[in-house]
């Protein structure tokens, strides 16, 4: 086999997904973790010690000067995002952010702006999206396994910690909407967003939530969040001409299903017809089999600082490349306008 | 015990309702069952005999004027009901009609006044209101057991059949619409009504859609149907500020599941701050145990007629009367409004 | 289409069973149901006329002299089956037989040996056999889909009618009995019995029971069966080389599943190694896809008179024959016996 | 409050569960972890480090002259655990030791009487008796709310890694058979052993096995263990004459559930009935509400160790004691003798 060269990486960040990342880097034959930032030193050096002991670097500037780092992982708050990043891609740095990738579009799309111009990688960390059911469900879209997509339901509930500094939405939608934005061909393309929250126990901010985003072709997503509800349920159900998936996330041992189930309309006579006929043209189910597909068992974030040095190397996007986070980002920005607005 | 009066009742329609009708008059100790009646005189024959050999009448004038009929059953095709009803009022007689009540809301509200000025009781037969799991979960917030209702789910989704006059809003909404009727305090009185369909086969209706209905004090009630999901569900949650309930109608072995657990503020102190504090102030979990009630195996017609005798003999409004009626269509009503001007 | 000419069968017996057995053979194109025989007249009259109006017959040898009758269902107490189907074989008449086929193996040898010296016809009514789910099971077995049976675990558990005059294995049991000997290769072939039983609540007579049956090739079947169980349960789990399958008959939504999981040891070598060197043998793990296959909506008992007239027609034993009869017979006599010597 | 003196402890092995000890003694309050002591050096070095840099020493000769050591916790392979835990006793000191408690009932018998003629505590580490829900289930128990108990079935399968040295009922049946005799009311009081194993892949031991035990006063508990299933089930019912439990391992939902629902016969009669009257005598069916009761979140070997120095303290049994061990223990070297037996 021919040999590739290790790319360096350097995490900025040390707070609660810092060690992930960093933890990942340091497993991966892909890189060398040369390097944690953090304005926090302790803590900087306590995470160095636990990967291995690589170097506390405690400015960003200093960091971003290193000719041994080739790219920066940004685990830091969102609001920081957006200038953390503008300066490493100045650098010539290949850069991977948490999500939300921005606190606003207008800055998400200065950074995908700047690392376009620059030739270099801008990826956002949509973990989920390197799971193995998620990369399944993508291929089964893909592939046209499920037809094209009729309609999908997302609803991740549970008793949640109320969040002091984001609602509902901001806090749980990310997943759902990333995963969606990965699996649907041409990404969360949406026409208009729709959204619906509550504050039934006086925290300040939506407690349960409602988004409906119609889709290309007729198609409708909703997503439904909550932080009240007595049950966790973490479900994604993808409905298509030809077959319905569901993904259930905490059911271990049968976590995504494939139904051969549907109801189609005699399309070859529905094209001649007009409305009113269609209606009664005639329509027919399927009740076929149920399949589940064997899922390996594999750590999301390894693939993604796999997916993440592949990219740097094809000199290609990656999966989930920055416009994946503005897209994600663009939908919750105008979930938070429409809410705003039915309060005036 | 004293001896009370058996009421007689005529059933109006022997199609796919009537015979249930029929059937549960016939074998109720309040009711004497005396006459069938149906434009088809062969299916009303056909329908007395199975009910023990009463009265077949062609006509619905000719019904009327009979002594012996205190009461009629109507279950005929929607846009009969208001003709039919309004007949049998001005004729002194008691009515209990299939659901929707009427085709329109004027016309609805019409019959509610016809009812009332003459004394008479009118009553919509909204059958799952009398299932012994929503009579229990009634019970349950009446009584205070759940506190403040603050979020409703429900979900009715199957791989359904496409209905050739109707879309999936007036095919399994009423359902879920009547139960909350019957179920909050003071009824259905949503603020306003959000409605998102999708018709992503062609049917020339919609086929999946979403209610988002904002309650009083803040809570959120929604309702999610669909015609082309491949599994069948059939769920109620209602979470309460002590206590949240969970209703799985295709659960046999656990059907009503009620969960001490949710969230809630530091009230005392949160009546005496701002918003803004509030959103700071502490937040307690309980996660206490889970009950399940044992409920009767009883048919819900059963428990219906009888209640149709009980309020007609007690001249008092039946638990689902024609307001009842009247407020699950006005919100279908305005649903349809809603989507109607989102084509335009 | 050739024309078949259809036979005509008479069912003995029009109390618990008879009513279905009746309803299957009127509705058969197969068959013309031609009388109802039972000591109890009014009863007899009251099923011919559910049924369309055929003959009601007092007198069994009335009956069989009939020339219109082909065959004979008998529906009857178990210790009637002996002598009724004796006379029917000898009367030169078809016969099928509730189960249990006769109230002693001796009598239901007799059975067998009377109906194959004449070249009639003797069926045994497992109506379980005839289910969907359980011809796909005898499916995957026959085609080799599942490999080598490693071990079957049936469970028949529910808060049951204590029975008056049968204990819980002779109620039960036959189920699962019956659907073993349907789909194991070679029937229910069994070296040993062994059976634990016990009475904890004073009915006189075992509630609860375990029947343990080594079979060929060092393969085991349990079979449990509770009256007392809060919850019911109707699973049989069958362990193959290539594939396990779990059969959930309370499940409507995946009553069949077949796991494409097992273990196995390293076979090429295995056969040359001693005992003790295999068990060092590399042991290999299958974590394969799950599936679900469809299956029909179809009633069993239409399926079994269909297969009766079916091996009429052919001169051949039908798929659940006397001697299936025969072997779920000696099994439950081999349970008692254990259970009698247990106690003496 | 009072202060109670911390008590010395020292674990004896650093293999798979010494950690797990070291880990539980480190940090609690009772305890004073002073020393690791294992053959292998540099894994008792490793470990020490790991738990805030204990002593380490290399022979337990030395370790048990050692004054600050009140009582080792030996965590070594089982044939080991005799010689350690008499040479402990002997030097004085307490000793809790891992399951089984030894690798003959006759070795733990001697240990029993050693620990009780010095007035010792020997304890034996049956982790699962201190989870949360043995802990209510024991309690449900005592307290009376069962009532009687009627049947016991615990199911423990799974695709499970063939073990080099045991058999199926070695590796899993203790901890079914440690949790019964926690549970019941005097312990595992079995009158007889009956078990019935099967290799069918030639792993040279049994792979599959039932173990069934009749209990005092009638009732019957099995034991279903199965390295060779598809699925992972972990379940234990107790049926009671009031109520009926169900744990479920494996469902964190709703772990531990209470029917009350049964059969009984009519007791105040049912005594002054013969056998045979009996089983005419009235049977009565309850078909009360579901209960599942919270559980705390707790770390069962943090319990363990707790009981352990209370029962130092408070000079009295601990409630896993030798006793208990040697219950265990006998059962499965019984059932070993009837599989031996039953090959012969």
């Amino acid at each position: 086999m021919t040999q590739t060269p290790v790319l360096g990486v350097a995490v900025i960040g040390a707070g609660y997904w810092g060690p992930n990342l960093a933890r990942n880097f340091a497993a991966s034959p892909d890189w060398n973790l040369v390097a944690i930032c953090d304005l926090d030193e302790a803590r900087a050096r306590s995470l160095a010690g636990r990967v291995g002991g690589v170097d506390v670097v405690g400015s960003v500037d200093e960091l971003l000067t290193r000719p041994d780092v080739d790219a920066v992982a940004i685990a830091t708050p969102a609001r920081t995002h957006y200038p953390l990043a503008m300066e490493a891609l100045r650098a010539g740095k290949h850069v991977v952010v948490e999500k939300p990738i921005a606190d606003s579009v207008a800055a998400a799309q200065e950074m995908v702006d700047e690392a376009s111009s620059r030739g270099l990688v801008l990826m956002t960390d949509h973990t989920f999206c390197y799971t193995p059911a998620v990369v399944k469900i993508r291929e089964l879209i893909t592939s046209g396994e499920l037809g094209d997509i009729l309609f999908v339901d997302s609803v991740r509930i549970n008793l949640g910690l109320v969040q002091p500094d984001v609602d509902v939405f901001w806090d749980l939608a990310p997943h759902d909407l990333s995963i969606l934005d990965f699996v649907l061909p041409g990404g969360l393309a949406v026409e208009s967003v729709a959204a619906h929250g509550a504050d039934p126990i006086g925290a300040g901010k939506a407690c349960v939530g409602h988004l409906v985003l119609p889709l290309a072709g007729g198609a409708l997503a909703s997503v439904h969040v909550n932080w009240l509800s007595p049950t966790k349920v973490r479900t994604i159900t993808i409905g298509g001409s030809r077959k319905t998936l569901i993904w259930d996330d905490l059911n271990p041992i049968q976590r995504l299903t494939v139904f051969d189930r549907g109801v189609s309309l005699e399309n070859a006579s529905a094209e001649m017809l007009g409305r009113a006929e269609q209606s009664a043209a005639k329509v027919s189910y399927r009740l076929g089999d149920t399949w589940s597909p064997a899922l390996p068992e594999r750590e999301a974030l390894g693939a993604m600082v796999a997916e993440l040095a592949a990219a740097i190397r094809e000199k290609r996007a990656p999966l989930t490349d920055g416009e994946a986070g503005l897209r994600v980002l663009s939908v919750l920005e105008r979930a938070s306008g429409v809410l705003e607005g039915s309060k005036a």
